[in-house]
């Protein structure tokens, strides 16, 4: 009976890379992306006896990040993610599996007098996110979205739950639902229109959330999941955490007022959290490293 | 030679109100808001014996923030903010001045099938801000906007700075240029197109931001100063703080390569900050107490 | 080839929860807690079709949560998230699975002027951590520590790393290390001592860090983990995550200065992330839903 | 009728800084900051056409703090900030005022086998702050804390209060008292003995939080601030900032259970917030640019 060293990684997080493609002398493209590496493979002296041998620093992978970026134009941040991945394997024998996560914040392009700028931009909200594994086992992509808040003033109830001694919540045939989207979709390949796909599954999940007639977050979360995997055969499963950002109806009562689903608190916490898969039932397994 | 109070008020903080407006049973309106009273008056008592005759509960000042917020539709949030700012005066002798402050989260209805939904949003960037002071020595009103991240990725330079033995940064004539927007301006009166004085208030920073070759952050701070102030005659003052959020050049040459403006580091900290006003030679001077 | 709902759980997070234990009428205890519960179970109908007659509303948790509160104090916070998830999985028949996670937060008494203040505390640093999970595989417990941030001056190296044309990284024989440390440690069984197990593991972990001399931080962490589980016989497995909080020495030599060792910059991003696991080489599995 | 550049200023924010005093190979001392500079002075000519000849680039003000902090090692917080503010002012005929804003980490030594470690800190909870303006006017010092959250299970009353028609709080004489203390006192001069100083303020403001019996949080900020006074000759007006953070006893009837005072929903939006000001009738004024 002895103790030993167990699964491990390491890396750079939070590479944090503005790319500038220049067009011409004043129309330019942005690319705003925070990049995280993580490796694992034959690191066990390092852990037992501090040989570093195989250990390539956190610094160069950051250096490998910049270079990268230098050597073509980021491009669609999944391209991005399986070039950095499949280098760090290819490169390094030690390395045996690279995870790669990117973070993409959008920029939209300020109106000028002209219309849009050609060098200006504010950021928007909601972040893209695109998350590789590249290892002994295959390479695995998973694209995503989050901090995208959505919220209905209507279109959702919440009713005919399992009910006991510890219950107050009454139902509710009309509530305010609101949550902070993180999703996550699989693909089954490794090469997609990825810019494409991901404006076609944020759209669907947008629309999806606002279409449903919710009678609990999880049918909202099902239909959302559903919905992408339907609409796109290159997907296999999609994941979810949606926070249930709860609105209470604030009893004006002690005021003399009624309140008819007008007035409402938005609470911080407790908040319910809804987390739940949606999968093809023929989908090949997404590898354990695969960083959702 | 005693020890004595001084100026002192004190309020609740971050009520946070979800007002929605039922045209129909599916169309709706929505207003987020966050909203802070700060109260100054007729206060020593409960500061220096704990007697608490004058003291309007925080507890209450959120129960008013939600009942008047069902009493009528919020509006704009210049008209809420003015109306509890006068009502807390006028209702509370010890009242002597209330400081009400409102930030308001931007929504987008969700594109559905059949175009903008009537009942489903999702937020954007960005915060608009009102604040307000009552009191003995008048009224006044201030507009803003936060948390609007804007970058140029060209057209902007650094030089001809004054330069010492601590020097170590080079003149360039051509950097990102990245701020957060935190804007105020402040009302020559108490009644105005308050909506549209702010959309065009934040299309104008917006604008000149992304026109303006700048020299210096400062030389853009007073551009957009001076445009806002220029535009609209009722505004008088203008405040800013902008947090100069860096991008470096990376350095590729230890991997054989050159950056010619094309992939940047985005630092956290440190930063530099450039606070400014702009205001009309004319203006009576802003009160004291009101919250920029 | 079909849709289908994959594995799922929600629940009731961050119930901020604190609990006065009157010894006397001036002598208090105080325990301050977030806690989390996340269910899976029999959760198809709400997902597919919004029944929710399984569904134990998140409500109702929170209720359960304060209320098992009051019926006794909270004691060690492994037992109250064993009482909370035994209860929940033995109650509602749909429930296969319950988690329960609980964050602790410290408070010191204040020193009063007669020693230690009988109700009055202020917060210190460092946060504990329990995780339970209880269901058809069983029960495992795992304990731990997070947000304590630690420091060497010297006593770290690093050097003898993996080179190639990316690198720019110089070996270093003396630098600063530091590290916010949040670890984890899974219990053998489900009774223990476990506040002086907490205890010492966290003495542990701060003086090992400590006198380590350090080649790694992967050998720092590997010889934290082991000196843990070396202690503790009820130990089977400590899990960490680990940020390389990087430290930079300032390059002075434009001033005309050396520097060595003395003057540093705290960088923020990118940090280097180290993650390892250490375990008996007899241990049994971690379930599955154990919440590390 | 113009417009025209207001008050303005700029600098660098957020230097972060960690010095390291090696007291011999393995006993050191640190020292861990946060240092933020404002400049204001002879600046139109940037802001109105770009000309940055009067413009001291906030990049050698980070220089200067890490220069300064090699020269000699950093001291009391208070001294580092005054030296860096009379450099400024003396060095640069265009600055007339400078600000200088200081954020002190606390660490504690590690204890090892051997008791505390010569060169291994964990952080403690808590800042130290120290703010200096050196102007035209004169140089002043303000020291101060935050970042403490302190907290009372009782001797705390909240009745007695102004009611009216929006009033649903119910007075109480037992209630949790907690806030985070924000607090600045002012210096008399520009010497003293600064460590002792802050160790007795915070000390005292602690034990005063401690042991007042509070009619009202306002009661509790001014015998905080009344006896930092009147225990240091040196200081002349306290500040305040307290974030009334409030506990709410859950209602557990609908489960059939009393709660006399133990269990507490600790909220976290809306809070109330008091402010305050303490200082001795005496005082010279503020100086208008002193960054509380």
């Amino acid at each position: 009976m002895g103790i030993v060293l167990g699964p491990n990684r390491y890396g750079k997080a939070e590479v944090r890379l503005v790319r500038v493609v220049r067009e011409d002398a004043v129309r330019h493209e942005i690319t705003d992306l925070n990049v995280s590496i993580a490796l694992s493979g034959d690191l066990a002296a390092t852990h037992l006896v501090g040989d570093n041998a195989n250990v390539l620093p956190t610094d160069t992978m950051r250096g490998i990040v910049y270079s990268f970026a230098r050597e073509w134009p980021v491009g669609e941040i999944e391209e991005f993610a399986l070039r950095l991945a499949r280098h760090l394997v290819a490169a390094y024998a030690p390395v045996h599996t690279a995870r790669v996560r990117v973070h993409a914040y959008p920029w939209e392009r300020i109106t000028a007098a002209n219309g849009p700028h050609p060098h200006a931009w504010s950021r928007g909200a909601g972040t893209r996110y695109a998350g590789v594994v590249c290892g002994p086992d295959g390479t695995q992509v998973v694209s995503g979205l989050e901090d995208v808040t959505v919220l209905k003033s209507t279109g959702s109830e919440f009713h005919g739950f399992l009910t006991d001694r510890y219950t107050t919540l009454r139902p509710t045939d009309d509530r305010i639902l609101a949550t902070s989207v993180q999703a996550r979709w699989r693909h089954a390949g490794v090469a997609a229109d990825w810019g494409a796909s991901f404006a076609r599954a944020r759209a669907t999940l947008l629309r999806v959330f606002a279409d449903t007639h919710s009678l609990a977050l999880q049918q909202t979360l099902y239909a959302m999941g559903e919905a992408v995997l339907a609409e796109q055969n290159g997907l296999v499963e999609a994941r979810f955490a949606l926070p249930n950002k709860h609105h209470f109806l604030v009893d004006l009562s002690p005021y003399g007022q009624d309140n008819p689903g007008e007035v409402y608190h938005a609470a911080d916490r407790p908040y319910g959290l809804i987390e739940g898969t949606v999968l093809r039932d023929d989908a090949a397994p997404a590898l354990a490293e695969l960083p959702w």
